[in-house]
């Protein structure tokens, strides 16, 4: 591969390095909005979505091209696919802030309920593994990306926390919270499946560079 | 390309047809299993998962490496790509059947909440909506494919109506049946999210067939 194909791909990376941005973004002022019961800033992420969807096909556009054009091999070719996956992993996270956006805007209407349970906490760990699992795949450092898989349990007992608090402690004592309740137990389901795509970032990652499949299997934590 | 690609071809789309099938298998159980309260078969399905699993990192692999040996280009290295993304797909679709069934045995346990509101006919929709789009893969039909699309705001609509009333009928009259409300209304989330993963794959098949992309854009019902 000549210096052509190099500057092609730092290009590729660059644009991953924006797509991965505008995410983080959104899902940022997912919470925000969310904290400040502040429904115009729930819409302009709502707005905002289109331009991250565009940004996602253009850059699978050029994943094929550089494909079709320089017909890479080996760890080339592997890097390419792996940025492809890693791209439409970031457009799903951007997905999950609209929805957060869109619960959000059914909230502030409605009567506060309460200092939102460990949602703020999970929307930090959210954050959080995003950011690592986008940091490893530009520094290409595997031992980062398997601190964003080791993170992944936490995640998944903070959503069931705050599930069972909203049934137990809100909506069983008082049926007339459900419509609130309701509302924000999926808002921490989508805050976990943030945590998952990081998780699949990172699992990404550390595939690309071991060539060892981690996906689909138990991590080991050592 | 030579006989031997076309053979190579002919054996990765068999690949995934039997990823459809496995998928398919997976979404009528946990269908079956909750109909049913079977707790026993919600459980064949979670453990079928890892088979699902390895199938999708097979498919994956053998795509790349096609691409590596071959070096296609034009429409056969789409068609390739358009199969890594549709083998992804499906693998999600299982994953939901999985979290159908674990919400199943959550269920068992309790008392009955009722005939399950619109849940069997959003399944049932879901499990056409996903027979469509692959077939319209099968058989490369973007008219078929367009059918998947359209199907799409019904799901919503039932998922919404299902929704709508498992909080006003159930959970606001009788804050104990909440536990198991919410269970539903998940199921029924998980279904809408079946379409939408169907409605994926046949927008690949469109873009496949008319290298036009209809991805992330309002479909015209004409």
């Amino acid at each position: 591969m000549g210096r052509h194909f190099d500057v092609e791909l730092a290009d590729l990376k660059n644009a991953l390095l924006k797509m991965g941005t505008l995410t983080e973004e959104a899902i940022a002022n997912s919470i925000e909005a969310l904290k400040n019961r502040d429904a115009s800033l729930a819409r302009v992420i709502i707005e905002g979505d289109a331009a991250i969807d565009a940004l996602e096909l253009a850059i699978d556009d050029t994943c094929v091209d550089l494909i079709a054009l320089y017909q890479p091999v080996a760890r080339d070719l592997r890097l390419i696919m792996t940025g492809m996956k890693i791209n439409a992993e970031l457009e799903r996270i951007a997905d999950l802030a609209v929805d957060i956006a869109e619960r959000t805007i059914e909230l502030v209407d409605k009567p506060h309920l309460k200092p939102l349970v460990d949602i703020p906490k999970l929307a930090a760990l959210a954050q959080s593994m995003v950011r690592m699992a986008l940091d490893s795949f530009v520094k290409g450092d595997p031992e980062l990306a398997k601190k964003v898989l080791l993170s992944d349990p936490e995640a998944n007992a903070l959503r069931d926390a705050v599930q069972s608090e909203l049934i137990d402690d809100y909506m069983v004592k008082d049926g007339s919270t459900a419509p609130r309740a309701v509302q924000l137990l999926l808002i921490a389901r989508f805050l976990e499946r943030v945590c998952d795509h990081a998780t699949n970032i990172a699992e990404n990652v550390i595939y690309l560079a071991r060539a060892e499949v981690v996906r689909h299997r138990p991590i080991d934590p050592e």
